[in-house]
């Protein structure tokens, strides 16, 4: 499984096969041997294959092919209404309608989508992250009826590869760790950490295509605004209050 | 690796060996494999082993003996400060001083340390997850000297295991997968559901301990109380604040 984590790539093409539903509960299962705060197990995962529902859920992902090209659709959720029903029940008083308890769910639920996308590749499944389940969480919930407490923190779509792209850079570890206290990057070190990301033909052709000047810029202008971020930030405040994670 | 993940357990006494600085830059580079938020990579991790450091960080996770007494500790970070200092120098304009940036930087830095554990764990290792990061994240900023645009997200004590806990207990899996749309729970289920977890005799026992009627007040009433959560989200706003990704 070593080798299936560093050879990983995204999938985005998938056969037209079939993921086992028996295999795919497996999978979800030995998913949650996960670590999980206080043994909760505030997540929860809602499972779409049938093709009217993919047709609903991709202008959430801003149509992103994948979705309705996926045999599979995974909706990974912070839940802490499972629990706080359990509670009731129980004659107890939840108190997770709060920010914290959000920031508990959200941890708890990816980690555990980590976990099962680590199973899925070592069993020859392919897997992509749409980020975009919490870019307009309110089309989501309203499709798959995600009651309040309930929260949708990744979207994967999961396949049979139907591609094998070439693998994509990563930073230097340098980059990424810091030895007992973070030490803040100077423009060399900056220069240094990124000189091959700026390097690749991809990347030049990239800042070409966008007509920009720097890849950074690609960034800060096309891909990853201030203003998109601004306004998405707005969304997800509002979105988080609607679901009763915040007053 | 399928089997060092479905028999895995958080360990919380280590040996007295360390674990080789090689091997852990391995393993944290190796899991830079993990799916990225458009090849972006906003996370970093602080590597601590010195004592006191460990001294320092024990009381922002309530003194747990893990954090002093495991040869590693790694504080894993949301990280948009390195990327906006590439921006900077690349004549972009970063716009992610914001919640949405935040939170995606949150996912990159989950996913990237499950993917973490995943290795360590298959490496021999043992791990055990501090939820406590997001709980005191001002103290933890200071001693490890985070500056704006990057917060702590998960905090993970690492070595080689000196004990074999027991397997916990996890719902199963009909309690966390909905098909198609969320189905809500009703009394039955729940009954149903966590009717496993509540024949345990510890789990009994954790009820008599705490002098409680049923293990769900024990939850509300002692462990994750409504009090504690909406101090710590007050608290988890201000510091969000502080780093520079709420206004």
């Amino acid at each position: 499984m070593i080798e299936s984590i560093k050879n990983r790539r995204s999938i985005r093409k998938y056969k037209n096969q079939e993921v086992n539903p028996e295999l795919l509960n497996d999978l979800l299962s030995t998913a949650s041997r996960v670590s999980t705060i206080g043994n909760m197990q505030v997540y929860s995962v809602v499972v779409t294959r049938d093709a009217e529902m993919k047709e609903k859920l991709a202008p959430a992902h801003f149509n992103q092919p994948m979705v309705k090209g996926a045999p599979v659709v995974l909706t990974f959720c912070a839940d802490f209404n499972r629990f706080s029903k359990w509670c009731e029940y129980r004659n107890a008083q939840p108190g997770y309608a709060n920010f914290m308890s959000f920031m508990n769910a959200a941890t708890d639920a990816l980690i555990y989508t980590q976990n099962f996308c680590t199973l899925a590749e070592d069993a020859g499944l392919g897997i992509c992250y749409l980020g975009t389940a919490i870019y307009n969480p309110q089309q989501i919930i309203e499709i798959l009826q995600l009651p309040k407490l309930v929260f949708p923190i990744a979207t994967i779509t999961l396949g049979y590869p139907d591609e094998c792209p070439s693998l994509v850079d990563r930073l230097p570890i340098e980059a990424i760790v810091h030895e007992e206290s973070y030490c803040d990057y100077t423009r060399e070190m900056i220069d240094k950490l990124y000189a091959y990301k700026e390097s690749l033909p991809e990347n030049k052709q990239f800042i070409a295509e966008n007509n920009k000047e720097t890849l950074a810029q690609v960034f800060t202008d096309v891909r990853y605004t201030r203003k998109d971020n601004e306004f998405m930030s707005e969304n997800l405040f509002k979105t988080l209050k609607q679901q009763g994670f915040i007053l």
